[in-house]
């Protein structure tokens, strides 16, 4: 046990999955491989049945004969990949569990990991369940150069802010990971030297993430690095100090809100009204079988916590097998390739808005297309007749506004169509309180609808200009101006870089 | 031999090329490969002689000594990767070949091969000399996302009608393949699961694709599939049914031309006016020696095809070995390396205008330049001084109208010049009969020059919009609108996705 | 020694360097390095020391534990790689003098390599010590296609011509390389076969860029080739001939130069009053670490050298090493990552003026940041406080004219703030005769400072268009035109293609 108070935590590892790591083609991941669909399966004729290995008289005689599934002339089994990320990902869980295991036996202090952004290669709900508390490396500037899918004038206008979702995306997700508890482990102070271009951030923008990361729960905010090293691979990653030790930029705002904060007594996060649901094991269906080759369900679930975000709200983001939905008014689940038990229960006795689509409840556990076909969604009456993937430049009129773009379902059988597209499609399906989107909604689209469902469940919404970001906490309600010109939003005035709280 | 009366013929592998699967550069095939080269050159002196080896001091000793072209510094010689284009080729035949003469030992029936679309890396004719009808897989679709070059607003404008010509094309040169008898193995009857994007078809499109078919002369229009699989690879693909078995759009329209068909006793085809000559070991050539990082061989046929389509004209595919161009009134040669003696002989007799250029007869057979220049073109007399490749952002304008693009040769020693550059070069050159272009026409270049040819004989043409397209038999034209949108031209007024036809 | 009269030079090998063949990851190359590093630092400590191994925890324990730099999951150390680089650079040093020493036992005729158009994986100083004559391969258009980094409009523009700045400059870089010895090895007379696009060269080029040559100090200006061959690899590129014997438009044009060079009695070569020091040691430390993705270090040499001749003035290109620069009035040292012991003494004794920035003196020869903070620049105060790298479509504008792109470093404690950028940091520092730019300047920039240090050394200059270049040797000046319009600069007309020279 330690003997030192100065520790307050262990950090197990560094970045799980960064630089490609969590997938592996070696021969000893092939024979693990092996075992595991060996322990999952028990016969090969089981395996041959949920795989319909009938298709291409695929079927294997034994466990023996089963590669990895690349190096092949077409395609592998869609169920085969899929198999092989779930085993991957749970050689992550394993090994950080291994390293769990040996701590716990030295300390009683919380064990932490701090994952990335936009990793998804393994599940990070199952590594968060055997830590104490989620961490992440929050770097706005690297990520939106180097990860971003975000055009280029979209990346100009955000070049020293970063996109105004991302951070908080992650810290919402992380949150959940942590099960509440959750820090920024290495926060960006300043230029870093990993990303294809590493400008220098907006005065004020690391107080600006800074405050963000406390307002959605954040329980410490670690800056990466400390003092600017002058050699080897990271002398180019500034610090809070340069690396003669003089205070760079960074460090004079994390001080201001150091002291800030002393005007706090704790900031105490509360459930929000509305959530989402995202999954990691639909990031490798759709990873898998994308249909269209810019269809990722990273970007699905992020352009709808966009919208969201446009219109004011809080927003939880919540695990795939989530038991309880009581609190929530609204529950979104794009994309979500299979409801499982547990959600479906949870979603009988949810008494607010649910909306899925597209893609929504599209496969089984084994990836294939449900029987009666999809959606596969508790209280959705409709049949997916056929989808299209549409090239970037092509796109499908709503009647009400927006469009459709990337991905598209016609869907047939409906108890009730709500939206139709110009071709005379349905475009939104449902009951007031399960409702399905049949395509891709770009951002007007999803915010209108979503304000609809807003207004249903009396959640008060708000217009917000792409710079300008709100979260609620327990007793305030947090501004963030990500641009370099003050921004006014109904009476609030925001200063450049601005954060503004006031009580709720 | 078959003892059920349901068998009408029998289709021999799958798709010949397709993914990747001509080309080895295994050691079983570099051992095969030598073989095949001392069966060919017999002593290594001839082979050194052919492949003019004194270059760079490339001579070989023994035939052991000469590895693949492949894995070099610098570039192989471009004979020794034109032998193991053709020797890679005969493999392919030898393959089929040696299916064939085991089923010929148990069935009467037809033997057929699927081919596919815009694969050349084997001669289709020597594989098709040895079955007993062509096939192919015909993905309007798919294959205008995953292989048409043409720019991203045509790609957007018929993204649910694929290329109009595509089509035509294929099967023009599968009924050449076939010689006379083919059909459609695969016919999208919807969205598939391949290409980078997989949109819905146009409503009525099915039906457009499968009597575009039968107009060219397809015996059979097949679909692929009869029913969605809703597992494995290929569970995006649609079929005439979808996975519960309920009638897909496709259905429908196959109905909707099977009942068409009554009305009809028999479609029958007859020789073309005009004819254009495709060559295999020509796309070998340019794909070796490009010269310019776009000029590919396909695309200069194809485009010459889509100028007389748009004139409204019906035509041939011939093979570069043609014997007998009698019947023919117009016979075009772009890009063909090398004329062969036989069809050399045709073009003796031959009493119609031959359109040639640019980069026809510019190669012997051991891929040199011939020693008194190209073009060595019957008939043609000229000489090309030098060519040049042109960024394509470069075109050489016409004084007649259109330019040069891509590609242009200086030709000197015309006995005659039809047409010149701005520049002052020649670009049409060449006696009444025997044309030569000087350079890679554009459409506008192409289509006068081929409307000032038909003209000559008499052949009378249209002006077609790029969405509609027709074709002649026996006793009928057939009219094609690829278009949403209902279309006039002269007297005819199409629906969308309309197919006409009217009594000769 | 040689029998006969005709040899007057041998040339040495072929473009060292070219098709990638100076970096090897081969076991030897792994085996070499080792003991060339075990040669440098003698112990492992003191590798472990320049290193900084204790970053990562990297240290090593014996030079076989050193991998080459490559196959790592993230980056090595870039020191490592720095080392590896020079290495490899000295490998084709020993190369070079192993032949050399060979030749000098059986010839006293000056001994020659022919070097590359921006190739710089090698230090080409230390291979022309060894040798008496230098020469390049210069190919205008080749290059323009195959490695310019200009933009597609620019191509367009000089598609005939070549970049008018890209011959000069290795003219000049290869006069130094040579000790003011240098050839044209290999002029293009015609369209080439290995560039993306093979244009055909403007009618007068071939003479333009001969003739610039000669202003330029070339003794010798030979083509490739002289005869195109029929057959093999290169029968695709023109030579004086064509490929039947007959004179290709080169052979004229190189023959008028013949003839109009009896009007002169030699052409003598003369210091130029401005110099820009060129070092291959920080093209690898740029490739290695270039922060920002498109910063290379020829490219910000290259566009001062480019803004230096659009003011009319002839440049010497120097290495780092130089001992002296008397005679010089104006020296530049954008990006010379470390200034040596003899260059800061002969800037100690220099009265011009030295422009140098960004990125100058910014590292150790260990590939450390300075301990001070760079800017280790002789004669300059001041301090980098951090440096950012800018996305394509940022630029940060300067008061006085002109931006800033792709780099900008934020300077402190400077002694003099010269000229600010709009957002309020130094653009230029520095006293007088010791400046330091804080980016990486436009052209417009670059023009506007350097005219005005010309003014400041009584240098007079030109504002020439971009297609206009100039060249002053002992008793001439002489006037190129890129173009193929005629052009006017204040008095002289030059038609297009024009060479025009006056006596000074």
């Amino acid at each position: 046990m330690e003997k030192t108070p100065y520790i307050k935590a262990w950090q197990l590892d560094n970045e799980y999955g960064c630089h490609d790591t969590t997938l592996s083609f070696s021969t000893s991941s092939e024979s693990s491989f092996k075992l595991w669909l060996s322990n999952k399966y028990k016969t090969i004729e089981n395996l041959n049945e949920s795989w319909s290995n009938v298709f291409w008289s695929m079927e294997y005689n034994s466990f023996e004969q089963i590669d990895l599934p690349n190096l092949t002339v077409t395609d592998a089994n869609p169920i085969h990949e899929l198999d092989f990320r779930r085993f991957s990902s749970e050689q992550v869980v394993k090994f950080n569990r291994a390293q769990v295991l040996i701590m716990r036996e030295h300390t009683k202090m919380p064990l932490i990991h701090n994952y990335m952004g936009k990793i998804t290669d393994f599940d990070h709900y199952e590594v968060g369940n055997d830590l104490d508390i989620a961490s992440w490396d929050s770097y706005p500037l690297g990520f939106l150069e180097d990860r971003s899918t975000q055009n280029e004038d979209f990346k100009l206008k955000f070049m020293r802010f970063g996109d105004p979702d991302f951070q908080a995306f992650h810290h919402d997700l992380y949150r959940t990971v942590g099960r509440g508890r959750w820090w920024v482990m290495e926060q960006q102070p300043g230029p870093v030297n990993w990303a294809p271009y590493n400008p220098e951030p907006a005065r004020g923008a690391v107080r600006l993430w800074s405050w963000e990361a406390i307002a959605h729960g954040a329980e410490v905010v670690s800056y990466f690095r400390w003092r600017q090293a002058p050699f080897a691979q990271e002398q180019m990653h500034a610090g809070l100090q340069r690396p003669d030790g003089e205070s760079a930029p960074g460090l004079t705002q994390a001080s201001q809100v150091n002291s800030e904060l002393k005007e706090f007594d704790g900031i105490q996060q509360v459930q929000s009204k509305v959530a989402i649901i995202f999954d990691y094991e639909s990031c490798w269906a759709w990873e898998i079988q994308p249909q269209g080759k810019d269809f990722s369900y990273f970007e699905l679930v992020y352009e709808y916590y966009k919208a969201l975000r446009s219109l004011g709200l809080s927003v939880d983001i919540l695990p795939p097998n989530q038991k309880d939905l009581t609190g929530y008014k609204i529950v979104l689940a794009p994309g979500l390739m299979h409801f499982d038990t547990d959600l479906k229960a949870a979603i009988e006795s949810f008494e607010g808005v649910l909306i899925s689509g597209p893609r929504s409840g599209s496969k089984t556990l084994d990836m294939a297309i449900p029987k009666d076909l999809p959606p596969e969604v508790p209280g959705v009456v409709g049949t997916v007749a056929s989808v299209e993937s549409l090239r970037p430049n092509a796109s499908i009129l709503i009647k009400a506004g927006g469009s459709f773009n990337r991905w598209m379902e016609t869907l047939v059988d409906c108890d009730n169509v709500i939206e139709e597209c110009e071709d005379g499609r349905p475009a939104l399906i449902g009951q007031t309180n399960r409702l399905y989107l049949t395509g891709w909604g770009n951002q007007e689209a999803l915010t209108r609808i979503f304000r609809d469902a807003c207004l249903s469940q009396n959640i008060s919404t708000m217009d917000l200009p792409d710079c300008v970001r709100v979260r609620e906490t327990h007793k305030h309600r947090f501004w963030f101006n990500y641009s370099e010109k003050e921004t006014n939003v109904s009476s609030v005035s925001l200063p450049p870089s601005g954060v503004f709280w006031e009580p709720l």
